[in-house]
């Protein structure tokens, strides 16, 4: 009854992805209708002649927001971008929502309809219908956990792991800003707590908060990729920054990659802000996380088709695995990347 | 920011289910995939010829359960059925679940794995698959969020707002085991937090606290329905409790139901237990909730199928709407059934 009787073995010691495999190893997919299981961004379930995707986030209160900066309707909107970015990173369509709410007494009604309202603006956004759910009790704070369903034509579906050597990296959009807007609104929070009575000024970081408070998953990227006749051969959203993304495409597809610093897209504001706070704005965007752009690869013979799409970079090229995993960076040296991967245990 | 400011509307005020239509109302549905949304035991989207049904439940410590007697395997594999329980509400049988968990650093590797082993024990049982999931930390206690995905052939699946009056109330088991076994173990919690030393007898009780902590979902009258050529005209999985259960069925289908009191299966043990705690056994049947037993309806001239199916009972018939929802005590009187809904803000 106790759960830390007998050996206890701390959840850091694995680390996320090592907790999962760990965890979920022992499953087998029973049913042929399991095309994909765990491991890539959604599942892939058969349906006839179309895929059904579905893909699942939760979150916490306290870990992934936090109420003193966090209004609910933005908080709702993001809850369902996160999981529409998933079915996105498949090539896939988001069709349907679930919403399940965990709040403790301290939400009011009105409080949940601000959240609701933001949901509401991601649905319509997004072309997604909320079609189910469960609501609750909690004892502490609110949590959150959206599944999102979406549709594929079969043999359009774009997995983590079928990147090949030669292959080229290419991303959606700058990466980074999400990162320093959350260390803007942590600032602004302890400035407040310091002395209540102090506006928080974002005015001149608004890009940066902007991207942390309200992304948006690259729906238009999919339509994109489907006017040009492009079909990438991997593909990965970009919620933990583009190292632990980098790994995770290269580790299930056994292969290395050889990023160009110089092609790693960074916005100006980014770039200010990062040396403000006496940080690399390199180190930003592999390791920031929360901007929700997609990381792809291509066939070389395809570079044409991204070439003069407009938010398109081309970053890197997929190597042998032996090569490793290294940035070439602006100063002429090869660095590894290392990812850090989980930091909420 | 703060989520308390202005106008405040407790939740309470409206119920769960008040809260849900509130909530949800401007939430039209714009996919044409869309075939059912919120308000059924499940969602139901259409993909070729076959249907995907989709159901999500949350399950939160200190809400839910109580981590003082339920073993992390059961809580895992109760986790599984609540959902699928709801996906063969549906007259469908599921195929894949989601698992999302949220826990705090109370918990180690091992307890993780216990709680899979539950999870991995249930999908054995019910031959689902795990497709995916999300892992995070919690400040407080243990979340999880469970998304079941099933699948029916279109025309087949069942809901709750289609049952006609002259119709038959059937259901598939005992009732208010449950919800006594909770008691149950709620009266050895209070004995061993007095005194630490006295180890709970549950022995005697071993059917009543099984319902509670290892319940099953009916999967083997899915089966059964189909092979009697038998469809039900409504259905509805029995979590909240009879009364409830019944009220959904009537308000969704614009009607009434007349119960017999002497057609409500209750189990020996519950019968003695209940007066042991002197509450009326048929107070838990109707209010218990958690026994996850199918209630159902059947046109009249169906029932030659139903009559010698083992476990179905047929307990009432469905009236019009002007009748009420009443119960025929076994003392010949009359009385309204009221539901008590949802008890956990």
């Amino acid at each position: 009854m106790d759960p830390n009787q007998e050996k206890r073995t701390d959840v850091n010691e694995l680390g996320e992805f090592g907790l999962i495999d760990h965890l979920t190893k022992k499953f087998p997919l029973l049913n042929e209708s399991s095309l994909k299981g765990i491991g890539d961004d959604a599942a892939i379930i058969e349906n006839g002649d179309m895929l059904t995707v579905v893909s699942t986030d939760m979150l916490i209160e306290g870990i992934h927001f936090d109420m003193m900066y966090t209004p609910l309707k933005h908080l709702g909107y993001k809850a369902v971008v996160v999981n529409v970015s998933d079915i996105y990173a498949m090539n896939a369509t988001p069709k349907q929502i679930t919403v399940s709410l965990a709040f403790s007494n301290r939400f009011s009604v009105e409080a949940l309809e601000e959240l609701y309202a933001g949901i509401e603006l991601a649905c319509e956004r997004y072309g997604v219908d909320l079609v189910g759910g469960d609501t609750t009790s909690s004892p502490k704070g609110l949590s959150m956990s959206i599944t999102a369903i979406g549709q594929v034509a079969k043999g359009k579906q774009v997995y983590r792991n079928t990147a090949n050597v030669g292959d080229l990296f290419c991303v959606t959009g700058d990466l980074g800003a999400a990162y320093l807007g959350l260390q803007i609104l942590e600032r602004e929070k302890q400035v407040y707590l310091a002395a209540p009575g102090v506006k928080p000024d974002l005015g001149e970081q608004s890009y940066l908060v902007g991207r942390q408070l309200k992304p948006e998953a690259r729906k238009d990227m999919i339509v994109a990729f489907d006017q040009a006749g492009l079909l990438p051969t991997s593909m990965i959203d970009i919620s933990d920054g583009l190292a632990s993304e980098l790994f995770h495409i290269c580790s299930q597809s056994g292969v290395g990659a050889f990023v160009e610093e110089s092609g790693v897209p960074i916005h100006p504001d980014t770039e200010v802000q990062a040396i403000d706070f006496k940080i690399d704005p390199i180190t930003c965007a592999l390791s920031g996380g929360e901007d929700y752009e997609l990381l792809f690869t291509i066939r070389p013979e395809d570079v044409d088709k991204v070439k003069y799409m407009p938010g398109i970079y081309i970053m890197g090229e997929v190597v042998p695995k032996k090569d490793g995993i290294k940035l070439h960076t602006k100063g002429g040296n090869i660095h590894p990347i290392t990812a850090q991967g989980w930091k909420h245990f």
